[in-house]
């Protein structure tokens, strides 16, 4: 049975709702999932945005009780996790509410793991590890990116270890997803971009990943093309045309990567993530060109149709010529977002490169990366880029 | 509020397993979503075909309890309905497990609505009609082509009207559909060319639907290149590999057009079923070539893509004129799988016209068609294809 259950391909997808003004139906939406009491998970950049305000104006609309938890940063930490659930469960909570970008909703994901399952969020880390259900959770995404509200991925620190834990499972898929890009209108546009950087990432990597399949690539595809397009002027611009686009691409990416899985390049994200402290969209974006450039010759035909959804003519060219442009399509867009490009800029030493390169041999997310790369080659893709 | 929910973009799909042998974990499924008592909802053809046998073994290999119902005719009746709701609560039934085409599955939907919600079935014509969650529901699709599996639609015959009632709520989306190709094996050609003629059909309406968005229409195009590469293959050949990509192209065709609603093809396709019993997808195969001419105009850039993903070579061509392609390239795949292309060949009567005409009219699926045809334009398309 389970070797079969290994071969068969899965899709799975919250409930979704977009649109500007969205943000209004939130009330509904956790009263329609049995709530009575919310768990409104968030951070304080959030609240001062005003969307928290607003988020409670419509749960009390519905008289919806609820409690406030902001003690969220980026990266979120094991003990942030485990003051949530205490308060979830002091309080009585019976849904869980997440506004915010990946940290909010990776936070209320761990909670709700704890909240009805036993012991401690380590002994979640890995695949399919949780037995019961989950409470009911529906996320308001306020970045274009992380795709955590789609996604049956959460990724919370190990502060003993100093590692990010990838926790996987399909109990906490969020039950619905709201997306209101009027929510990206108050973020930082270097945000919008190491965000936007980010869902590019999820897009390729779902799309060369070896779980990928005929229901994930159409969404891989349609995201690069939506991030291609959009990315530069929503973050130069802040137009709400291009944010709707990115908010699409997140979207698309998370449902490919959340069923297809990831490769490479978060691989070797999640534990420079967890040494250092260091925003998840901006590692990505540093080793995006990288890794491509390595993975090129192990899934050409794929990097071929990458370039072209990136926007390539293509007319009369070879696929490994197609392939060989997408790095360098990559490094300008991301030159002209203005995101740094070497991990030094961001302060990561070089000694510590080789014990990065043990971890992310072991990341989960290798298991599906078009090529398994031994700790030396990961070596050498960090040093290039160092 | 309803206001603003009506402009908001929805997606919803439910789990899907895919995969050669995948009906392996039918009980499994079951299990999951809390069933000991199974009501197993399927055809007298699929039980000859011995899908069901090999079904009941998976259901016993959980300890599940089932109930066989196989009362199902193609285009199910209001009184089928009622007869297998009546054994779903006699047996104490939890769960329901339809193996079959659209007819077992919509039959499937009948009895989850009347098992928990009060009245009769024609209560719940319409959009949005049902109060109460309805009991869990696994999907085992043996064509590829009518979506149900994956949609939020359940079609019933009112038999005092002679009507087809189109029954369209988030309720009655499946909870797992479990899409294995092998059950398609033993199903006859002329099914299979017609099953696939109405995914097409899926595929195109959802794609010009004033309801679709940029997380169906990715679906909607994939779907329409995988049914021009596969649909005459499959019914040729029956080779599994065609086949594997028809369940793709239905699967996807069902989730573009659950979330983005269908057109006129099926607007004047009900009324015909309903009161002549034919096969839908054979009606909606007869339809879709004139409803396109018809329809090409109120949405040209659109029908330019279909015209794309159904392999016209598009170099250098106006929109325009590649649009005008879509209807030729379906009439040459409908006359390649040798199905009829007149109403009168399937023993309609030209006086029924009229009626059939202002029933379309009213039709749900005539709201989202990109021009709203008037009653005499209606029985013109009618007369078109008679």
């Amino acid at each position: 049975m389970s070797n079969l259950d290994d071969c068969l391909l899965k899709f799975e997808v919250p409930e979704i709702i977009h649109g500007e003004g969205s943000l209004a139906v939130v009330g509904e939406c956790a009263r329609r999932l049995g709530g009575e009491r919310v768990l409104l998970v968030t951070d304080p950049g959030v609240i001062k945005a005003g969307w928290v305000d607003q988020a409670i104006k419509y749960l009390e609309a519905e008289d919806l009780k609820y409690v406030l938890y902001d003690n969220v940063v980026s990266n979120p930490r094991d003990f942030q996790v485990e003051k949530g659930v205490d308060l979830y469960l002091r309080k009585k909570c019976d849904v869980i509410v997440a506004v915010g970008g990946g940290s909010p909703i990776d936070t209320a994901k761990g909670i709700g793991i704890l909240a009805s399952n036993n012991g401690q969020i380590y002994d979640y880390e890995g695949c399919n590890r949780i037995t019961q259900p989950v409470p009911p959770l529906v996320c308001l995404p306020t970045t274009a990116g992380t795709g955590a509200d789609v996604s049956q991925f959460a990724i919370v620190t190990d502060t003993r270890r100093s590692m990010k834990m990838t926790i996987l499972s399909r109990a906490i898929m969020p039950d619905i997803s709201i997306i209101d890009p009027c929510l990206l209108t108050t973020l930082p546009e270097h945000l919008i971009a190491s965000t936007g950087m980010d869902a590019l990432t999820h897009a390729i990597e779902a799309y060369v990943s070896s779980l990928s399949w005929p229901l994930t690539d159409p969404h891989s595809i349609h995201a690069i093309k939506l991030a291609s397009n959009h990315l530069l002027r929503a973050t130069q611009t802040r137009d709400l045309s291009a944010l709707t686009g990115m908010t699409v691409a997140s979207l698309e990416a998370g449902i490919a990567f959340s069923n297809a899985i990831l490769g490479a390049v978060h691989a070797l994200a999640h534990p420079l993530g967890g040494l250092y402290d260091l925003h998840h969209g901006l590692i990505n974006s540093i080793l995006l060109p990288v890794v491509v450039r390595q993975n090129m010759e192990h899934a050409q035909d794929k990097f071929a149709q990458v370039a072209r959804a990136m926007g390539v003519k293509s007319r009369g060219m070879e696929a490994k010529d197609l392939a060989a442009e997408v790095p360098e399509k990559i490094t300008r867009l991301i030159e002209n977002l203005g995101l740094p490009t070497r991990l030094s800029q961001l302060g990561v030493k070089k000694e510590d490169i080789p014990s990065l390169a043990v971890l992310a041999k072991e990341e989960v997310c290798m298991l599906t990366n078009p090529y398994h790369y031994n700790v030396a080659e990961i070596e050498h893709i960090y040093k290039e880029v160092w």
